[in-house]
């Protein structure tokens, strides 16, 4: 290896190590900080950032990374090295081509528009928000013209959550999807073989919701040598590096769906993390690849593992012995319908599988139009509102539960909602390929054995860590581009069943 | 104020604001970090630790320093600015004697090392340790060397953890105060009015120490808005600012006592450090002054307030409500007794007042031994356990409840251990001050009222930030130099008393 390029490697180390730092500030403020630390902690993690972002822009890095490049000509592009480089060089190129002004604006006004977009919600009062969500949009705009794009000002937003993503390819993924799924939904709102869920509305204490989350994310194999749950308001995963991988969960003492299927997901994320090779960490190809693949893995083992009918075999005799009281007398079928029931509701992250995607269109539709000014912010509620009659069949009693509902624009997150889709289809898609060498893996579940889902999860998706455009590595794992053919067929063979449709 | 002095100001607050950062970090390592993430976060530690140094050593730093010192030439020298810098300068100089290699290395093989202490403590194991903590007092010797010294390596040392202290005076202390503590333990062995303490072993489930605990903190006037409690194997507090100040403690089902009057003293450390006024803050006069005058504030509120009969009077009736069955039949007065009892024992952190300062007397002359190489590491728990014998009249029947049982010198803290000496002997300097002031003062715990003790506190004490050096503040708090007799006074008034000497 050159000099240069250990150097780099060396720098790119430390500055790893800082990024770990900041998440391991950003998690213990939201499980375990006193509520009068917040302006404390906003300047500790503001100082941190601005440190580590002046480290990682400065000339040393940039020397290191030309003169690196230069060494490494000839070699063979899919090599780690090269792949290194040309990551770094992607993120470094779009670290210094913002001005520090506008990353000073960008961060100051998230955390204005934050706190007043909290407000806003709580008082349902769109238009207290309308400002400071106009001034996003306009610094968004900003951010992108900075980045540069070539087809879509979309494109060089959503190419920082999902490298390689176009703005393009998502409106055609969510083109294909978009009538099958109306259809579906409608057709389930007609099914005379409706779901009961009462079951899942009961008394369930929250000691035993601690414990049996807990020991079901060990089931699928998280590593609590290195990890561990905790407890926070919205449930998230952070990883300090593979060796310490942290989720977090919340408790509804009445809905244990609520705690049990959030631990699934989060661990379906912190699989991924603990997964990423050894040699590949602290470097530009550790970690996950992009926002979606991460949600791919998530939604896998929520939805594919956790949602399914042999793991509902698997998973109801421990849930009768925990909660006697609540579950007597049913049975895992029972249980299997009852947690995948179909019903299209105002809220996002409430939502089931099969409207989801729905919620995610309608949020990409509308910051599209937003970002392009074809939409006034002014008739943002009024857009939002017709759209989820038309796709869903139901309208906001308020803004608070329509267009005020997600934090993620009011902190500049535009271009991050598709993510969320492109994870589900990953996640069929996925799926598909596995079942191919697995043919029964249902009946595995049904056992309580993991560990052949997750091995093929490790060989063809973790253990690439970054090295992979999300879209290269969906086709080196599954032979074909993503297309959101097999999500659908997995979505309609199951809800055809359970509502003998 | 000059414009070289505000760029000083805004440049300390950054590196404060990055040492906040380290405490998050450490605090996590402490209290919720799963066990095989230590190598992980030994590299975050030094990385972020060598970073911090190198901001702070660097150029600009020192220049803006020199050029400060310049423009406010003809201040008065206790004004808050040439404080600021006079703190600054030493701090500065102290920095710039040490290699960035050596910050680095330190701050790395002190994570590794107490990682290493924890399992050979656990194990019994001090040959499991040796090796770590050889390295660690070659560390420290090369430390001390770098920051250099006049008469005694040790003084290189101790004043990094009590600025002004000297290994000669130390020694003096401990020459004046042995005599009358060995006399006095002996005179206790000997009395006619033994103390039964068997009410404190009996059975107290965890679950309602957590609360009493917590709630005992809040009566003194800690602000739980801005702190917490967690669970550590050595208690411990620390401070991200004063906006967020936490404490730990640690738990026995069968030992209240360890627990609660482990909280009562974390809880003067934390009174202390939220105290320190706002402006202050993130400046080189912000924190507390030392160690001492740290230690002086935990154990006045654990021992003079915590161990009084009188707060005995006020706590009693709320623990026999918390543990009826453990505390049935049993008075406030024969409560008091038990937690006077003064018994030889083989555990510093459980040692009554009478003992308390022969542990630190036997670590002192160890720690001075080995750094001097009079000693060698492997012949520490022979040394170790004849001096027991000798101070104490008791032997360790293990290593663990030996040499081991102490954290410091795993993660470099050599010198550290006279400020907890030094810390009851300015304890009982400032009570004798309250007591001239406050004549009543007992009687006002007996009914649950503390805001008079903390209010003097406050005024005296941990308004003055690091302003002073602990000597002036002790002179400035109570009129005097620093001595022994107080402490000793306060000790024999009360044991004699109980003891019926």
């Amino acid at each position: 290896m050159s000099e240069n390029l250990q150097k780099l490697k060396d720098r790119m180390r430390q500055l790893s190590r800082l990024g770990e730092v900041a998440a391991i500030v950003s998690w213990d403020q939201n499980t375990y900080m006193p509520s009068g630390a917040a302006n404390a902690r906003a300047e500790q993690a503001s100082t941190l950032s601005a440190f580590t972002h002046e480290l990682f822009t400065s000339d040393p890095t940039g020397d290191l990374l030309a003169k690196s490049e230069a060494d490494t000509v000839g070699m063979n592009e899919d090599s780690d090295e090269r792949r290194m480089l040309s990551n770094l060089r992607r993120d470094f190129d779009k670290a210094t081509k913002l001005p520090a002004d506008l990353v000073a604006d960008l961060a100051h006004h998230s955390s204005i528009a934050q706190e007043i977009w909290i407000s806003a919600r709580k008082e349902n009062s769109f238009a207290s928000f309308a400002p400071a969500l106009e001034k996003m949009f306009d610094l968004t705009r900003r951010q992108a013209e900075c980045l540069g794009y070539k087809d879509h000002i979309y494109d060089a937003l959503i190419d920082l959550y999902e490298p390689g993503a176009r703005q393009a390819e998502v409106a055609t993924m969510f083109a294909d999807m978009k009538p099958s799924l109306v259809a579906l939904n409608h057709a389930i709102s007609e099914s005379k073989n409706p779901v009961d869920d009462s079951i899942l509305h009961r008394s369930f204490p929250v000691a035993t919701q601690r414990e049996f989350t807990l020991k079901a994310a060990a089931q699928f194999g998280y590593d609590l040598n290195h990890g561990r749950q905790d407890e926070a308001p919205h449930p998230f995963c952070t990883s300090f590096s593979r060796d310490d991988v942290r989720i977090t969960t919340r408790f509804d003492p009445n809905f244990f769906s609520m705690a049990f299927y959030g631990t699934l997901h989060e661990t379906g994320h912190a699989l991924y993390e603990q997964g990423v090779p050894a040699e590949f960490e602290q470097t530009p190809i550790g970690g996950a690849t992009s926002l979606g693949i991460h949600e791919s893995q998530s939604r896998m083992w929520e939805n594919m593992v956790g949602r399914s009918r042999s793991y509902a075999q698997f998973i109801f005799p421990q849930l009768q012995t925990a909660y006697p009281e609540a579950y007597r007398g049913s049975t895992s079928e029972a249980y299997y319908r009852a947690v995948n029931k179909v019903s299209p509701s105002l809220i996002r992250v409430e939502a089931d599988e099969v409207t989801y995607n729905l919620h995610i269109l309608l949020r990409f539709e509308l910051e599209c139009e937003l970002l392009t000014e074809k939409l006034a912010i002014k008739d943002l509620p009024e857009a939002w509102n017709s759209r989820m009659e038309e796709y869903l069949g139901i309208t906001p009693d308020s803004d608070a539960n329509g267009c005020l509902q997600d934090v993620h624009w009011s902190c500049g997150l535009v271009g991050y909602f598709p993510t969320y889709s492109i994870g589900n289809l990953v996640s069929g898609q996925l799926w598909n390929s596995i079942k191919k060498v697995h043919s029964d893996i249902d009946a595995q579940f049904a056992k309580g054995e993991f560990a052949n889902l997750l091995s093929w999860l490790r060989q063809n998706v973790h253990s690439k860590g970054s090295k992979y455009l999300p879209k290269e590595l969906v086709e080196m794992a599954t032979g074909e581009k993503l297309t959101s053919k097999y999500y659908m067929d997995y979505l309609q063979a199951k809800y055809k069943d359970i509502y003998s449709l």
